[in-house]
């Protein structure tokens, strides 16, 4: 089948761009030195070839992701890098350790009570560290810790995200604020103890340590193994391996209609771009666009995902290709929660 | 089971207030003078619950939407108020024409053709009314009909979809404009023949005729029935009526987490508004937001979708609430394309 002959919307994996992308990160974080993130992708077939290129632990975003990637058979060590206080969720969680070994990310007593209730064994503590999101103040973790092991739990360490430094314009003074978080983790990981300090994404991947003093850092980077436009802007080394595909199905005296919409495209940063041409807006099924030349009605047109991550979550598979050859179907099998 | 109970997030639906909704529109629009847009819900339960206040022909914006309906038996006149194509969509469609009545909007000899060899029979003529989007230009449309003819379908009258005109502040303008539209659709319908004049949608739906002179006014109204923030801006008479649930899952000095994210709503239309709250910003699991008094770690909060349609389509089934009872659930089974 060639990709021309996908029936449209269509999602497409280029899996000669996704296998240099994992390659150059396992190059650059090998092994557990990185947790992929499998919320950038809800792909457990795409996660099962991250673990072909030597990463066995992942993180999870939702309990459905932790579940699934249990029930693949993929990665030994799951992170679900979020908090989560709902009984039936937990207890449902707590019923897979025995096939895989799954860690809770806490920032709270009610968390770590929840945790503990449901039964699940592992923990790390979520540290704040400047993105406005979940994470306790730095100071609250030592007692954290300490409540999570006196309720029979193992605490693995810590974990920070950064998401606010993810795309600073000017990398030298991303490097200083990275590091300083590096610094806040490593003296809250000495309060706290474990083995590991988890931390980071695409856009910082580079900018954290491997190991430190017998300290395990893991970087949590989803988005590098598709990229989207978004990350396109800061300077990875990782190349577009994602497109939504369309076909042109009208076309005006100034402008042409796709049948790529904002059903089928992440719109949380903006207009996704058109290859070749430029958005004019996008609708529910469609995107209209200005191109010089206009294509021909029944042409296609490839748009490159805005953010990966929603795009992943509204389609239900992506076809592989390579070329212009579809060598495979994925089941976007982690979506929902 | 209450309302509180659900795992979160969760897609919930107010069945009074869509009730209300449903019966509101059918009074002022009766029976065949509004054909549902079922891409605002893509739920066939829902879409059954409108065929249940007397509106028999629905409107569709994806094949499989299509083909969805005609597998839930639910309408006996079907709409396709969209191009497509594809070979193999077209003739799909077309073996569904003997379980329902199917019609499909042309705007091009590209598009009537590829209908007729598929073996579709019957077609809309889809007319730019000033959306920059699909429809042929007025003057085009009785041509494309008598190519539709020649062909051998018939041709049911004429489309037209003026989305630039949903939501004008100036109400006075809007209906001046609206009536443009309506005198150019009349027009263009006198010299393309059929009994249909297919239009409007939830911002515009007042501003329509039922039947001039025997020819009759259908509107593609689907917002109307759960209602968004966006549509909230505009003086209809229709309230919110859908919400996604989350539970907050952690707690700050100046802000709150709910596991509410972007994944789970649509964000083309900005910020959906946190109910009691301020949102501060979306990822794709959570929302940060404000509040007076912060709540509390379980506490519950709603979202009202800023754009429902997308909303819908990011989840796969939506609970039916009767105030905090949970009453049914209903897949959103027309996702997809």
């Amino acid at each position: 089948v060639n990709v021309d002959d996908l029936p449209t919307p269509a999602l497409v994996v280029d899996i000669d761009a996704l296998d240099r992308n994992l390659a150059t990160m396992a190059d650059l974080r090998p092994g557990d030195a990185l947790r992929p993130h499998v919320k950038a992708h809800k792909c457990t077939a795409l996660a099962a070839r991250q673990a072909g290129v030597g990463h066995r632990r992942f993180t999870c975003a939702t309990p459905r992701e932790v579940a699934g990637m249990v029930g693949a058979g993929v990665g030994d060590d799951l992170l679900l890098a979020n908090e989560v206080l709902d009984p039936m969720r937990l207890g449902a969680l707590a019923a897979l350790q025995d096939e895989a070994r799954i860690t809770i990310a806490v920032d709270s007593t009610e968390a770590v009570r929840a945790a503990a209730d449901a039964g699940l064994r592992e923990v790390v503590i979520d540290v704040l560290v400047g993105l406005p999101r979940c994470g306790c103040p730095p100071e609250d973790a030592p007692a954290l810790a300490d409540l999570a092991r006196q309720r029979g739990m193992a605490v693995r360490g810590v974990m920070g995200y950064e998401g606010h430094l993810m795309m600073l314009d000017d990398t030298a003074e991303q490097a200083v604020r990275v590091a300083e978080v590096t610094r806040t983790l490593r003296e809250v990981h000495g309060r706290v103890g474990g083995e590991l300090i988890t931390t980071g994404g695409t856009g910082t991947f580079h900018l954290h340590p491997t190991a430190v003093e017998g300290v395990y850092y893991e970087v949590q980077a989803g988005s590098y193994a598709l990229m989207d436009s978004h990350y396109a802007g800061a300077s990875l080394p990782f190349e577009q391996a994602c497109w939504v595909v369309g076909t042109v199905i009208s076309v005006a005296d100034r402008w042409a209609v796709a049948d790529v919409g904002l059903k089928a495209l992440g719109m949380d940063h903006g207009n996704p771009p058109v290859v070749d041409g430029t958005p004019w807006f996008y609708s529910d099924e469609h995107v209209t666009f200005g191109a010089t030349p206009l294509p021909q009605a029944g042409e296609r047109v490839r748009v490159q995902p805005a953010h990966v991550d929603p795009t992943m979550a509204m389609h239900d598979a992506a076809w592989v290709v390579s070329g212009d050859e579809v060598v495979d179907r994925w089941a976007i099998d982690l979506r929902g929660w």
